[in-house]
Parts: C-alpha cells; structure tokens; sequence
C-alpha cells in the first residue's frame, strides 16, 4: 500500500480527530475509500478505540431513495442512537462515480436530505472529520489523471498542520482585533463589518473547531457587506456548473447578479430566502499544498492565495454567544483568485497583495 | 445489473427477512457485495424501511485487530444501541480475499471474536439472514469460474421456496413423530435418539426460524449417540483443511477419530471442552439447487442428498422448553454423502435411501 495512505491516516487519526483509547469511533468508509479505512483501522486500533464502519455510497442511497415513495423517516431510531453515543465520525469520502446520485429525482433525494437534518447535527456534535481518499472518478472530476490527482489530493493532506495552524495564527489575530474588511480586485470592491465576530483558525483539527482535511483558510462570518464583487472560479452546485459569478451588495443584501454560465441555478440560490441573499462567511484560503482547481469545495476553498465568500447560514462559532448571525437554509461558497492585482485592508492596513501576507517575504504593501 | 441480483434482494427482503413498512434495517455490506447492497437498499425503498449500511470487511476488521494491543472492550455502546433497536439485519456477504483474516494473529482474532459474543446475541435477537453476493475470491475459493460460480449461487438462492418448504415438511412431520435416527452407509452406521427434540423446517425464511439464504435443509438435535460415522465431503475449519473424518461414539460421546488430513484440527475441536464430543445436531440437506461441494458451509450443509452432524452446541429452538441441551463454545458440521449406497431409517422404517425420500418416485424402501 501506498505509504501515504499510511502517512494519512496518522494525520486524520492523531492530528485531525485526537481519538483516545475507549472512544467509540464510526468511520464512514465510501465504496472507493477501502484502502484509507484499512489504514484507519489499524491505526485506529493501535489507539485502543472501538471502531463501528458504516458504508457510504452514493449508488446504494440514491436506489434507496429512488424505490422509497418519499415520505421518509425523521430521525430513525437506531441510527440516532448509534451517533448519540459516538465520540468520534471519520467520513472518508471517495466514490466511484461523483454523478451517481442523478439517480434518484431531485425531489425525493430534497425529501430525503431534510429527514436527515436532525442526524446530521446530532454527527456535528461529535468530533467529527470529513476527507477524501483519492478515486478515480473524483480525478475524472477533476480532470486530471489518477497518479497526478493522488499527488494533488497528498499534498493538500500531509502538511506540517502545526506550522500552518501557527501561521494562519496572524491572519486570525488581525481578522480578531479589527473591524471592516476591504477586498478590491478587478470587477471587486467590497466592504464588510467584522465587529464583534471571532475568526476561526480552520487547521484540520477538532482542537481548532476544524473537521476538514485538508482545511487551510481562517473564516469569520461578514455583515453589512456593500459594494460589487467578482468570482472567477469555476464551481458546480447540486450538479449546475455555475461561472462567472457578478454580485452587488446594499446594505448587506445582494441586490444585483449575474452569471456567464448557469444564472437560473445562481438566482434558485439567491432566491431561496432572505439570508441566501446575505453573507455567512468570509474566507481566507491559506493552503499552499493546493495548487489548482478541481470543482471540489473540500479542496478549492482551502486553496492558497484566493478568497471565498459565502452566501447564506453563518456558523455559530464565528458568532458572539447569544447572537444568530445570518439564518439561511443554504451555505454556498463562491471564490475569487487572488494572487494577481488585488488587495485585502483591513481597517484601511493593506494585510495581503498579490496573495503575500503582510508578515511574508516579498510583501508590498 | 444482472436481474438475478434483483431477485435475489427481492428473495432475501420479502421471502427471507419479511421487512415490514417502518422497519430499522442494517445493511452489512461486504467488500463484494456492493451491487446486491444496491439492488436491496432499492427493494427496502421500496417497502418503506430505513437503512443504516454498514461495512463488513475482513480487510478492514484484521487490520483493526492487529493494530489493537488485545484487550478489547466488550459490547461497544454505540454499536449494542444500534443493534437493540434494529428490527432486521441483513448480512451480503462477499469478500475480495477470503484469506484476509490470516492478517492478524490467531490469538488476537480470537479475543476479538470472544470480546463480541454480546454482539452477535443481540443481532440474532433481530429478524437477520446472511447471505452471499458471489465475487471472484468466493469463486476462486470454490475452485471454479467467475460465471459458472454465479450460476452455482443464483440456482441454490433462486428457489421455489414456498413449494421447497412444502417438501420439506414431509421430513420435519416424520422426525417430530420419530424417537430414533439410525444412518447407514460405507463405514457409518451410527443411531441417535430425536426423543421429544423438535425438527426445523429450514426454508430461509425467519418465519421458519431460519436465517440463512440459501437454506434447505431440516435439522434437530439428537442424542445418546451409539456407532460410528464417516464424513467423507472436505471441509475447511479456521483455515485448516479436514478430510476423510472417522468418529465412534459410546453413550453419546466420541471415543475414538481419525482423519485423513487435518487429524491435529479435528482433535482440536473435539478436545475443546466436553460438549464438543457430543452431537449438537442432525441436518438433512434438501437444497437439490446446490450440485456440488465449494468448501463453503453455507452451501454444502444445504445440498441435496448430504446428511451433516455437528458436533458441539445444540440450537435452542429444536429442545423442548427449559432443556439446555448439549452446551459448548464449538459448533462444527461434518458433512456425509447419501447419495449412493446409503439409508437413512427413523424408529427402523426406512425414510431416505441413496438419497431418494419415501415420498419421491423411485424411493426402494
């Protein structure tokens, strides 16, 4: 076995989710992520977990979701009690075909995914983490050939997560203490308050409230956003390709879009309510590991040198205790590179040009 | 897909495991069985169950159990919470290496399994059935060709079970009504008592209190067992290989063994603790689907003209109330041809000879 799927492991084990002997583990193995749960298991094992595997496929779910007749469960019993009592949920993620899920209509498959809300929060209170072993339908998805997405999706995983963790530090530090943010790039100028919110230092550990890896940005949750952006970044949402994306902002609303490919699934998101015409998140990619798109959010937010900006939910933990922040039933991530002509100021300091840091080498400010 | 596979899940949800509407299913999915595992998630959509899948992975469980240093915790609470409110569990079999286990010592399996004893009591509290998806490893293990492996599962799976059922209660009224089984053939002649012991009509179906597709075979719990036995059809314990089994008994014990190959093995089991020398069951195999021996139990025990006894535990279900019947950690089927040269007699009327039942056309009394 390829000693990196080893190498991940460890990282996901150790660094990521910081198992502990008796911790009751579910690990998600996905039909193409065998090999990784192997791994997992054995290292897992050397920690003195139990470990519970459950089978993620999209194939097998949409068939059951197709045969259903759509009027599905809240909450299945066993299911519930099984995440009630799990310490820990490892997904590794990895299908051997990233469409399957056409298979079931759009309708059922929307039913479906709101009957699982609450299981899905009952896993988020877990110290969950979610990756990817690398398949050859997600390289196919990303265009690229097996070999070359595996050194991709490795060099995205198997950082020096401490160092990066403290580097990401500063950014978080600035981002903490200020108080608006100012993005300006071609067809980009934007404001946006950060009063009172705290920034999340997303290191691909549950000891940094971070259950991605890769991770690799910081985040905080924007409000009272004005002016215009631009996303050049290429992103497919529930299956529409959607690029190019124009949007202008008053008064914290989205009052102005467009798109050069795929409008009407932008407008289905903008219109879905009022917080989806809001923004949920600022963030900032730090991820050097990762040097190109490849359509997957997992990766491409996490991506050195570019900003995201979400429309819809913010997240809790950006939030002052007792405040909501912007309530949407989505969260869509759109993203802007920013490694030529372009700037972030916060409170009027220029704190990144060209994607340089103020605290990097070669920076101008 | 192969429509077998669609019958065979249909088979296994509505004849095997009789799911009804709002039924907690668990799915376990072997490595192999992934397009059985879509073709019965669809059929359970169907029915309007849940399903939680899980994974069932030799691979994946010995590199768990190598990692582990051996004391493993008992009855893992999240996974007894899962089980104890799950109204079925169906097991696909299907492993790509049926030799995967030998990744992890001896003693560390046999830790593992003993920490699980729980477990397994609280899934055969549940409506379960285990099956077989066929893949290449199974096939190989048979010694055949991926088709003609394929053909050899679909025919023993793919029965007229209710007519099979039917049949078979001819020899369940016989035995019920019967005190004494005497079997005769080359190098056997052995009498047990089926005194007040009840018989199964084993037609793979829970309503028959029989949990494995495929079945077909009857079978009760005899005692007082007298004479001596010859098991002529190989057979594969823990890895190793037995052929050619002699056993005498006296009193209902064996007093004397041999064996061609595996002699150290069948000591082994027998000399585990003192049930081991008695004879936890008789079956009869019924299942004319099956034509040939693949050194699977599942399947051989099962084939037409085969008589199997098993030394070690006795099923509760074939005892009367509050008897305990033949108790040991062992249950282990040996297996003896009937087709040729053979009779089968219950309290002296002869009831099966070279394979053919008194009830069939040709049956020579």
């Amino acid at each position: 076995m390829d000693q990196r799927i080893h190498d991940h492991a460890e990282v996901l084990v150790d660094w990521s989710a910081r198992v502990e002997d008796g911790d009751d583990v579910v690990v998600r193995v996905d039909e193409g992520a065998h090999d990784l749960a192997v791994a997992v298991a054995e290292k897992l094992g050397e920690r003195g977990t139990n470990v519970l595997p459950v089978y993620g496929s999209d194939e097998v779910e949409s068939a059951f979701v197709r045969g259903h007749d759509g009027d599905f469960d809240q909450d299945p019993d066993f299911e519930v009690a099984m995440l009630e009592r799990a310490d820990a949920v490892l997904s590794l993620r990895g299908q051997h075909n990233t469409a399957a899920k056409a298979a079931a209509s759009g309708e059922k498959r929307s039913a479906y995914k709101k009957s699982r809300t609450a299981i899905k929060a009952r896993q988020m209170d877990t110290d969950w983490v979610s990756t990817l072993h690398p398949t050859r339908a997600h390289a196919q998805n990303a265009g690229m050939g097996y070999e070359g997405y595996k050194d991709f999706v490795y060099d995205a995983v198997l950082r020096d997560w401490e160092s990066l963790a403290d580097e990401m530090a500063n950014l978080k530090d600035l981002l903490d203490e200020g108080s608006e943010v100012r993005l300006v790039k071609e067809g980009t100028d934007l404001t946006m308050s950060i009063e009172n919110r705290t920034t999340v230092n997303s290191a691909a550990s549950v000891a940094y409230d971070s259950h991605n890896l890769p991770s690799g940005e910081v985040f905080t949750a924007p409000e009272a956003t004005e002016g215009e952006v631009y996303f050049d970044v290429p992103m497919t949402h529930d299956g529409a390709r959607i690029r190019d994306v124009h949007l202008a902002f008053e008064n914290g609303e989205v009052v102005d879009w467009s798109a050069e490919v795929g409008e009407g699934a932008l407008e289905d998101i903008l219109t879905t309510d009022e917080g989806a015409r809001r923004l949920g998140e600022l963030g900032i990619g730090m991820n050097r590991g990762i040097d190109r798109f490849t359509d997957s959010i997992l990766f491409d937010e996490k991506m050195g040198d570019t900003v995201h900006l979400a429309v819809g939910r913010a997240y809790s933990s950006c939030l002052p205790e007792g405040e909501e922040g912007n309530q949407s039933a989505v969260h869509v991530d759109m993203i802007t590179d920013v490694s030529e002509d372009s700037r972030m100021e916060i409170d009027g300091e220029v704190v990144q040009r060209n994607g340089t840091f103020l605290w990097e080498d070669g920076f101008e400010g």
